[in-house]
């Protein structure tokens, strides 16, 4: 197969100066389809979106007995399981493990940078087909909820859309970790300074990672993400429980909500409307819960007379690409090539 | 040592008709300290409630390396580490797994059943000291929440009060299992007949128990205890949730918090004063996260002015029986023995 | 139902004086089945001999969603799925964890407390069937092996045997241990002077048990066994491997294969043969990997021309009592009744 | 840093017409150290070769939160830690998941493709020091196990090597899976056509993997390595083991021995005597139990007067790509630049 994977650099405007100093010149990855360099024409685009602690650059990672995404993508176009397609992987990641794919006054604006720069700078490099049924956005975990969020914001920009084991149902998908962080966070140190600590100390990418690393990563991630709080002492963004006993906070948790793709369709239904194709899946066995948050969130598609293809299948929250065999397939099928 | 262990069979007039058909004769298991039967004296009355699926009774199950009540309590007296006391152990178990120690249109008057029934049978059995200073309930689990249920609701019978690992905070304890439940009840048929089902074929003795026996179980049980509804077709409680999708049904949770001891705090503040000693303790390594509830619950009444005893330990939620070498130290240096 | 659980003290002259200390003086646990009190039939006798940490009164133990020994076979009984029959339940527990049901320097002669104590003594006591053919052994675990090793060894005792999920193979079931072994025993002191460490502070009933509790008395248990060593300073029997590198020991270890039943069929083929029913059953995700030596142990009885039944079901080693409905058909099958 | 990333693509002539049709043309990872292309300087050479399922490239798979092997020799580099060296990562990988780095009838000649073709293949294509004394050989798990492997054989390649939880003390690291494939593998067929079938439809990258795929391929992996038999019909290995019972087949066995570095000290001794750093560690909670294996295989250097360094860490098998800040921080010390 003659498809190529082109790695970028882009350098962006929204990011820099992104409170968290990371990086504003990203690589993204770019799977161009095995004709894209012999012919003239013009290709749909899916953009991939990474999970929690992930970045587009690792679906190239390889390994023994699993597909890295070049792979997949080669044999279901060999085999005409899809048809040919470009896919672009950009790099969200955030010092605290992941941006949501959201604006957020504590990691950076993200959405923007997703909407206003990498889309046009995909349109602007490549020959693609710059229309919103021709684009996919599509995500597992974290990436799950990230296209959620994009596509019912911006159905101007995306038209399909597939959820594999998103984050949504907040209060079963996050709210469970809480117990665990507040005995985990306490090894760190006293109250809110502990939290400091953990960032200081923790977050690099060479030293063995303690029991409850990645409950105590995962809370402050989403936390950086809904409850951004520039004016904190210690940390800047807000928890949304009390850091000792757990018990949760609602003003806090509130804002949390706000981001709930279940508790949001209601509000976006127009948007969701528009959308030429919605795909949610999710493992019965999702350590997440997120089976259930995707059985609710698709009750509320149905409530709004929104259309969408639902699936479930047993297994649990990792190893799961496999599935990308048939969200593909169903971004073939509806996906715009004129 | 000549401690007894005498099993009563009490005939309950409160438990006559329950719901559930549940039996109305039932034993109650009482120790009576080495010096009982050779002196006139009177003694103080600890009340040790059972955990969900429990009953007293199971208090004097044997193990190799593990000591039963009896055992536990000759050792403590007998090397003075607590003074004397008669130890009562009720059966509050139903066929869905426990009563909570509350009044339930859905299972039995529980509540009554303890505070009326069984204290009194106990004062005229026995050579008791029948006044609530020498009166403590104890209980671990679902039996620590029945013990604060019933101390802040009857101050004038018990005032001292022992929860370990006592049921609280109910979004950390109870909600994590909805999702399993949604997915384990489903092979059991359609919808609410799911449950119905396997009320009908699972709740016996004599056969293997499915994976999701255990949440599924504890479910039930909590709604029949918080949201009782004899009207409902299939069944007679509410689930707190869609019962597909598993999304919180509002009305019905609300039910249920009503009976969430760290939400009733403020409402029980007198009676909560009147107490003598509350002694409260949680692993943190709690499997429910109690130990979130344990904190929150003492937080709350350290806002309100309540005294009280709060210690943390390195382990889960099963096989803390030694944690009762603790309590019951603190017992007996705060049980009224005039 | 009128059957009666009689719990007899039986006092032992072969255990007197056991290396152990242990008590001499056991309960016996007898089930007299619903027409004993009632005729003057005589009755086959079942011995129901414990696992590992266990002793026969554990059999009474009640819990909320399980049977214990009475309630099951008064409902196999009254259901007609049984015959009536006298079941023993001896107690062979040692402070070690247990006998595996063989004379041991470093325990004390279990197998003769059985067969020369404890069957006579059930003779004497009770209108038993004295008769080989009336007569079965049966045990789960630990237990299932001392039913093979007794049976094998007595066949003029007993012509029915029972393993549940029995101790056989191990290079199996019990080298796994050890690497846990050799690290868990570390924090008790240097060299072998940690397992007299152990022994003296962990090997008590009222404390909190460290992690690695029941690899290491597992461990000590089958070498206080199979490879007893009087002589040996620190405690008085030899571990199958170095205490710090976990290398096998071959002197030790092929004691201890001396008493593994799948390496000892061919030498009591004769034995064998003359037994008229041989249960064997072992779930296949057994933690010990029993299935295995279940499946190993049936191969050789088979290569020897003895007959046998082999089942295997899906489950673990753990709550598999339900078992018992089949093994307890089988037995009332076989066990001659005049 | 301007450390580079080559990946050559090498073309075999041992592995041409390997019995697995693996390919023959591989690619070698090489790091070239920052220096490297700004000087004339020669540098040592250090093969770090991938565990079980795992091949070279893998090592520069990215993630948020641990280094890939680029970004470890920078850092290490960089902070003055280690001196600078060339690391080149060979594809020993096979369709059974490994080679263990031996010559196979069933698999191929990987020890022959390391030694004669790999080393001189490098110190023909970089400036390197071509002598043992500047050679290391490293690996982690069965790569560890290759490490000791290749270093005890070919002491004029390598004088020094490291084992991370290398394979060794076969009894604790292999067999313990045997009673889990025994039962895993029934699903596939009957007998060994199973396996064939497993082989068949299992050993590809696109499809989930079932729950004993890992116990059943690191089985057939180590089988054909181990104990090749080109001869067998249904595939070109023998398992050590009756397949259905699971009984060890003495004779097969025995091959697998034959390959035990703990074994094979004493045959070594003078090849491993002339080794310049012999370090060995392994995590305390090894799943696989590697941390006996450690323990004995330095017992029996020891008993040989063979230097070593052996360390323990509390950890497990997986992430534990930490240590190689410890041994590349020794190897830096031992190698010679000269």
């Amino acid at each position: 197969m003659n498809s190529k994977i082109i790695t970028l650099i882009h350098t962006s405007k929204v990011l820099r100066n992104n409170p968290l100093k990371d990086p504003y010149k990203r690589e993204v990855v770019v799977y161009l389809p095995p004709s894209y360099l012999d012919t003239a024409k013009s290709y749909p685009v899916v953009y991939l979106i990474a999970g929690f602690t992930g970045y587009g650059k690792m679906n190239m990672n390889v390994s023994g007995y699993s597909e890295n995404i070049k792979e997949r993508l080669d044999r279901l176009i060999k085999t005409k399981k899809i048809k040919e397609m470009i896919v672009v992987m950009p790099d969200c990641f955030t010092k605290y493990g992941g941006s949501q794919y959201v604006n957020s006054a504590a990691t950076g604006r993200y959405e923007d940078y997703m909407i206003k720069e990498i889309v046009p700078y995909i349109d602007n490099t490549y020959r693609t087909i710059p229309k919103p049924e021709s684009r996919c956005i599509i995500g597992k975990s974290s990436g799950g909820y990230g296209a959620m969020w994009l596509a019912m914001r911006h159905p101007d920009i995306f038209k399909l859309m597939v959820t594999h084991s998103g984050d949504t149902a907040f209060e079963y998908c996050y709210s469970k970790d809480f117990p665990d962080f507040i005995v985990g966070i306490q090894k760190y140190g006293e109250g809110h300074q502990a939290v400091r600590n953990f960032i200081k100390t923790e977050l690099n990418k060479n030293q063995p990672k303690p029991r409850s690393f990645h409950v105590i990563l995962n809370t402050i991630g989403m936390a950086s993400c809904y409850s951004p709080n520039p004016k904190r002492r210690e940390y800047n963004f807000d928890l949304p429980f009390d850091i000792y006993t757990g018990e949760i906070i609602p003003a806090i948790w509130n804002k949390w909500l706000r981001f709930d793709p279940v508790r949001l369709v209601k509000k976006y239904k127009s948007n969701l409307k528009k959308l030429k194709m919605i795909f949610v899946d999710c493992g019965t066995k999702d350590e997440f819960n997120l089976h259930a948050g995707a059985r609710i969130y698709c009750s509320k598609l149905k409530e709004n007379g929104i259309k969408y293809i639902h699936q479930e299948f047993e297994d649990g929250h990792m190893n799961i690409q496999y599935r990308y065999d048939v969200s593909f397939k169903s971004i073939s099928d509806y996906l715009s090539y004129k």
